[in-house]
């Protein structure tokens, strides 16, 4: 943990924390919340790594001043976070651990926080699963690198869609080889994004106190 | 790059880039938009990290589907480009190197996305200073574990702000040592919330299509 809090924080606000689920039937209900995940009740620890602007709500309110939030202290409370929850991930891969992310526990966030009752100014990003591996799969594929990283600007949408193709092959290989039906990494992009997935997450985060639209 | 990119990524998406920014007019005008931070343009190398939903954007225009974006899809991009960003800074660190993220990248998006011209669906999130370090300051002291760790349940009020009497002097100590002015870490944070800082940023990212209201 400590190493995972020594990650950077912008302006050292540390706009998070880590909900280390350890009541059994609440990690069972989190089975069924994040699309029947097993290894949520399974894996040896399961935590759930929240963006949290309440102490500074709680700090502004006993010096008598505003707390004033907006998509600015969203975002570095989620960067934030997710900083802390990856520099913790390496510290754990390094002591023999294995994780997992879990982007499922949005999937119903208004539940899930009735589940945890997180008070205002926290509000959940993520699951990390934490174990023991007992397998060792192959790593999924990446992009190449000349897809991610450019010298000072973007390449053309031709030129972008050029780099997939060798990609699409390999991707499709890797899941063949997994077992899983073959399907180039293009094809898996255009299905997920033809239609968009948790809907509701604004509503959720602006219930938490979030200030998101225009300010 | 290749250890940065095996970072862990929502169902595969890759939803971030990195832009190198090696023309040095380029990296001296970010000097002054990142509120004067000179190591923008003294450093080895500065990259400019983005969210990418341009690829899949392509992707779906070439399938003869609709990009169908919402806040989710933005905040996996900004959780996706934030895990790539830590995997590769500790990458880094253990080669040797020290790193600065670079918030202020944020200061005026509008002007900073003239200079680099990223396309629809690209967006800045914050900036990485990568070098040889030339100092080894001691490290700012982070909250303590109990602070940002909970078994199952967030504390009360009462008792999250109970934590920070002795954080708070500590690190008021760290900052007299390093010949700043001691100040506590909420004294500091109230003062930070009591303004909103960079306002705009929902308009800005919603101008690189994304969506970030209800949806």
């Amino acid at each position: 943990m400590r190493a995972g809090q020594m990650a950077s924080t912008s302006s050292a606000v540390q706009a998070y924390c880590a909900i280390n689920i350890t009541d059994m039937a609440v990690r069972e209900r989190l089975v069924a919340l994040t699309g029947g995940q097993e290894k949520v009740a399974a894996c040896g620890a399961f935590l759930v790594i929240c963006g949290d602007e309440r102490r500074h709500r709680l700090i502004a309110a006993r010096a008598g001043t505003r707390y004033a939030g907006n998509l600015e202290s969203f975002l570095v409370a989620a960067i934030d976070a997710t900083l802390f929850a990856q520099n913790l991930s390496v510290a754990l891969e390094s002591m023999g651990y294995g994780i997992c992310y879990i982007g499922g526990v949005r999937n119903d966030l208004p539940e899930v926080d009735r589940l945890l009752t997180t008070p205002e100014g926290v509000f959940p990003l993520f699951g990390l699963c934490v174990g023991v591996p007992d397998e060792t799969p192959e790593a999924r594929p990446r992009l190449p690198v000349s897809a991610i990283l450019f010298d000072d600007r973007c390449p053309s949408d031709r030129d972008s869609l050029a780099a997939l193709d060798t990609y699409d092959a390999e991707y499709s290989r890797y899941l063949a080889a997994r077992g899983a039906a073959p399907r180039a990494w293009s094809e898996a992009m255009a299905r997920k994004f033809s239609a968009a997935e948790r809907n509701g997450l604004t509503a959720y985060y602006e219930s938490k106190g979030a200030v998101l639209g225009p300010g």
